[in-house]
């Protein structure tokens, strides 16, 4: 894996805002350049405070623990969602290189069985990809379609671990997926919230989502079965702020409590096992990141369920619907 | 192990405020009576919002996440600190139940080699039993001193993990000092900080802290043998509001800057290895709680050393002294 990123841009916005102390904030695998690119912002003359806390996106903002000490806060590896600051967020892209095409020639016979019309996927470190991947899937007789998200979305095609507008957009113009891009989380949430077969790449080669969509299935069933005789129940938010469905949890609370259960609300920062691991309700709704609960359940031991799947808890509801966030419950 | 606390008094406390949502902050060990508590105050017309971080003292006050939602906080398990806040601090003393008394008994010709002038340290769930325990030390003929703190500490006699003024201003005057509590690092901090002979309690009875002290050095020595040749330091600051040394930290970072060395100021929330384990810095100064460099050292791979053990590296000074919070370098 290589990472690309380009600072010049970067020091030309800091020069024009004419900031003094700049916030440094980096996911865990670009950490390891912090002392470089602070480096390089030094030069220029800026002071530099790199935060330590952990990052997973653009929903992240650690402001209210910065906005003292820096006049801007810098995110590495994330494009922009509409949230607000108390200071400007600066947003720098970093491009991931991964040899994806030569796994997408490789399987041309594979993918030609799902039919001909294909939609594209990806995240928002691959993302400039997807024209390269359309333009050689149409000169192989693919019909090809990237769909537009919604608002919280930058880029055509984009998804996020919580919004998949951009595959669910398109869902009734193809007959498959295929993402672009690394992990097996969004192509997950592409599979379960368009019921669509989707390829995604690994160091092997290609592959169908189906087996593993079928697997968290089975699990999160097992969860909601888990859940059923629940009397009292903790609404986790975090407190990051694009993921702090405050609004939602209110309503989740009332829900719960109009039929005779018990809920608090549980507000943290990062969400975490050890963090749970002390009370003594005895399930839990998670409203911060849709991916907690499904990637990180068997790491609890206690039920973890999202909003959409208290829903089947308490209203008997039988569809499978995925978790997404809706700046609505922010 | 009991724990005693009366909620009477909080919720008088609360309907004089007339608050109407009240945030709930709760350290590990008492996580397992948020339902009942949170039961409690709504039985009283309050909302509540349970804060699932980690609560490690007075000095984490969690507020920039709590202001907008909750009139108060509430912090169980600790005493004051002096610091602001953006709502209403409250707090509720919780008091342990521990038979240190018998072994104090059974092991009275111990601590009698020791000397006649015995000093008497504590922390906050225990600090009331102290004139029991000085009581009965006076009947067997000891003269007992209970010492005052600074302004960081509420009670005689009291010590925190940053703070152990109730302890050296009192060192001239005694043999030794018995710490009432549990819990080797508030002893520890004691046997550095005096160098006298400190006895504490576990479920064995009483033990003297000399050959934890003996082992702790060593290690402190060789974390800071291991920085000697580093060329790039992470200043790790706390964002909990009576850990943020950022004063300090800056202080620090120009005293190696202007070495010719590198240093970058990093702000966390929680400081964790996972969280430092990305970056690349040679070496880690810890300016958040004093405990954590010397408590958790070895889940560290990067020496971490404190500020004051920065200063034997830098200046080659060759006495230990034990890093304490100094309301100054907040």
């Amino acid at each position: 894996m290589k990472y690309e990123f380009d600072l010049a841009p970067l020091l030309d916005k800091l020069n024009k805002l004419e900031v003094k102390t700049v916030g440094l904030v980096l996911p865990e695998g670009l950490k390891m350049y912090a002392d470089y690119i602070s480096s390089e912002i030094k030069k220029q003359g800026f002071e530099v405070i790199v935060s330590g806390n952990f990052n997973y996106g653009a929903c992240d903002v650690p402001d209210p623990y910065f906005d003292d000490i820096c006049d801007c806060l810098v995110n590495f590896g994330h494009a922009p969602l509409p949230l607000e600051s108390n200071i400007p967020l600066l947003f720098v892209e970093v491009n991931f290189v991964f040899p994806y095409m030569d796994y997408l020639k490789n399987n041309l016979d594979l993918i030609k069985k799902e039919g001909d019309r294909v939609g594209l996927i990806s995240t928002v470190n691959y993302v400039k990809e997807l024209p390269k991947v359309k333009k050689f899937l149409q000169s192989k007789g693919f019909e090809v379609v990237i769909g537009e998200g919604d608002n919280r979305v930058a880029y055509p095609g984009q998804v996020l671990g919580c919004d998949f507008s951009s595959a669910t957009s398109i869902s009734d113009e193809v007959d498959f997926f295929i993402f672009v891009g690394e992990g097996r989380f969004h192509p997950l949430g592409v599979a379960i919230s368009t019921d669509k077969k989707v390829f995604a790449f690994d160091c092997d080669g290609i592959y169908s989502l189906n087996d593993y969509k079928d697997k968290i299935l089975k699990e999160r069933f097992g969860a909601i079965f888990r859940a059923k005789d629940s009397k009292r129940f903790g609404i986790i938010v975090s407190s990051k702020k694009g993921q702090k469905r405050m609004k939602l949890a209110k309503i989740l609370k009332k829900k719960i409590e109009d039929l005779g259960l018990v809920a608090d609300i549980i507000l943290m920062d990062e969400v975490s096992p050890d963090k749970i691991y002390g009370f003594d309700y005895d399930s839990y709704i998670v409203c911060a990141c849709p991916r907690i609960g499904i990637d990180d359940a068997k790491r609890y031991k206690k039920p973890l369920l999202t909003p959409k799947e208290l829903e089947i808890v308490l209203d008997g509801k039988e569809e499978y619907v995925l978790d997404e966030i809706d700046q609505s419950d922010l």
